[in-house]
């Protein structure tokens, strides 16, 4: 009988949200009036920006052309919106377009990266943090190493003691909502260069960064090009999540060892990505390019702007009633401190049951989030203040 | 240092498109007013059908508003498309929605498959074949046995005498555009039955199928669905080649040896898909859905016609002028036995300097693909009788 690979086996992690789908079904069920206000998953709300709407149907009416069809794509990515990325986001790094990859969004590289390496990798991951990095590494046979976020060091994590192959990083952080700082962010790639590991940076939350002293890219820090892979995305800055695009940046720089002689990693990845995708979508790609038009970056910033204003509302509104959280400043996300020793399970059940809130119990996101619960302020500020309302009035 | 993934030194082959490109430019340098027939790649190049185009452009107008915005949507598809296809395709095997999974097109699922096994798997490839099962089968560390497609058995594989794990098929072939009759693959489920292995089945040209007595899909065969996956894609059908979105038909039934118990290969998908994707596009599988309409049928219908008539135009006229070849009946590819003893490299320059047509050298789809080389039927009929002309007047 051919043989399931055996990694599976260590995917032992509880699955969420299908509990917190089942727990939201049975109070519906009693109470089938009850105005839930869910800040549980981090998904956008806002509707989708309309020069990005008029975008992808400008480019489907192309395909309606003998003359202007298009059909296989580059597996890399168009040129068009490669150029757009570079010239504003990268080029300040003295990037080039062909070490920008397009994909379907961080999700499907963040986890296909772990291909590169070689499969018993020592594998760094925060922790807590986005379940995907865990579970890839989990699935691909290697190693991992957790590096806990405790509130000691602000909930971020600190560099490994012992010496790792790969260090996932995420910053803004996902769940703690907490963005490193420069100096933070150095001592990371300064490990990097010195034992010689490789730096997977989600970058996912960038477009939130707004304090002078996060960086918004890994390549702000000196060395950082020769270390880390950058992982970004539509989906949170341009509310692309129902969309699927997103993009990698892999400098030409970075080397691995492989069979006694040095390789590039770029050469990995490029190869990985043609053979196994024929790209992302055309009509996405044009989406996604009008993102950086003037209009685009406009209509962009009046989301991210929208959502931090929420946050700021969570955030302030919480820290009011006397609750200590973390994040929320240059992050859609809000990392709550749970008062009165409770599990994070118990007081999602809180939450729900006297409150109507769905949030995310810190446990999801692995053994150092207990303690802890996520809100998501990728919501209208007068749920945020509602919700508010109703957490003052919760007798604990 | 981080150590690369060793296998990716196993990838030897001669990568086909960068040397076509390149030929073609010194031709167009020499000869900038020459009227190239591209005959080569196989990409659609009729324009998308219009129920495609104005579903595309309404889902993308839904997105523009806050009630009927989309974010994440279930990584194995929406209920909608997946619903659709059960209906139109494999309710009558049986086989329920949840079999069903969506992905962005066939390369990538076909390629992703392999982890869902043992990396020291035996996998079973056809010679010649899609480049992507081999390539992907080399990267994953998996032992490859090459399965000979001989003119003697209409250029189709034969089942291996030794016991395998993993079989890719494709029919109808890509490249040698012959598909297999019942019997043909009643053989090879027959022996995966036998010998519990399990069928990777690329459908992609299920499409173009209109002899009675070929299956459409795997599951025609009785027992197919303890031992097959099947894939298929909206690519070929209704030119999505540009757009990325086919499925993969998982069922339930089939089992794996994983840690000394059995566990349906299902779960370990299921699994797989959930940790390493976020879905396909929203406005795509809106696309897909509009194909299953009574217009969409009718214009796709249309679009699989004329690729036909061109495959069939180029089949009879190359047997007209002497020539023997294979395919172009349920397929638009046509595999042309190369006359006169030059090598495949050989016959494609011949034919791009006399002729001005780029077709594909039979070598870059394995080594039996010696001696043969293919042509495409994606293309306008007038261009396939233009082309006729020119290789009638081909002096050998």
């Amino acid at each position: 009988m051919a043989k399931g690979n055996p990694n599976f086996e260590r995917l032992r992690r509880e699955y969420i949200f299908p509990i917190i789908e089942k727990k939201l079904l049975e109070l519906k069920e009693l109470h089938p009036d009850v105005d839930v206000i869910n800040v549980g998953i981090g998904d956008i709300s806002l509707p989708l920006a309309s020069v990005v709407v008029s975008a992808i149907s400008s480019a489907a009416q192309e395909m309606a052309h003998e003359t202007s069809i298009r059909g296989y794509g580059p597996s890399e990515g168009y040129k068009f919106l490669k150029q757009c990325i570079l010239e504003n986001e990268y080029q300040k790094y003295g990037l080039s377009p062909e070490e920008i990859f397009i994909s379907d969004g961080i999700n499907t590289d963040i986890a296909n990266a772990l291909e590169l390496f070689a499969s018993d990798s020592r594998v760094a991951i925060p922790d807590p943090t986005y379940p995907v990095y865990l579970d890839s590494t989990l699935i691909s046979g290697n190693n991992s190493i957790l590096l806990p976020c405790l509130e000691a060091n602000q909930c971020l994590p600190k560099p490994p003691k012992e010496k790792v192959d790969i260090i996932y990083l995420c910053s803004p952080s996902n769940p703690t909502g907490v963005a490193m700082n420069y100096d933070q962010l150095k001592e990371f790639v300064d490990y990097a260069i010195e034992n010689e590991s490789i730096i997977l940076f989600d970058s996912a939350y960038s477009a939130f960064i707004h304090s002078s002293d996060v960086p918004k890219s890994v390549y702000e820090i000196p060395g950082a090009e020769n270390v880390a892979i950058e992982f970004r995305s539509f989906s949170k800055s341009a509310g692309f999540t129902g969309l699927r695009c997103g993009y990698t940046v892999v400098p030409k720089k970075i080397l691995l060892s492989q069979n006694e002689e040095q390789v590039a990693l770029w050469n990995l990845w490029s190869k990985r990505q043609s053979i196994k995708s024929n790209g992302v979508s055309y009509p996405i790609q044009r989406g996604a390019e009008s993102c950086f038009t003037p209009e685009g970056k406009k209509q962009i910033s009046y989301q991210i702007d929208t959502y931090l204003e929420s946050a700021k509302a969570f955030r302030e509104g919480l820290a009011e009633l006397g609750y200590t959280c973390y994040g929320g400043v240059d992050s859609p996300y809000i990392w709550w401190k749970i008062p009165g020793g409770f599990t994070s399970w118990e007081f999602f059940d809180i939450l729900l049951k006297h409150c109507h809130i769905v949030a995310i119990p810190g446990r999801g996101f692995g053994e150092h989030g207990e303690g802890f619960i996520r809100l998501s302020a990728f919501t209208k500020l007068s749920k945020v203040r509602t919700a508010l309302e109703r957490i003052k009035n919760l007798k604990l």
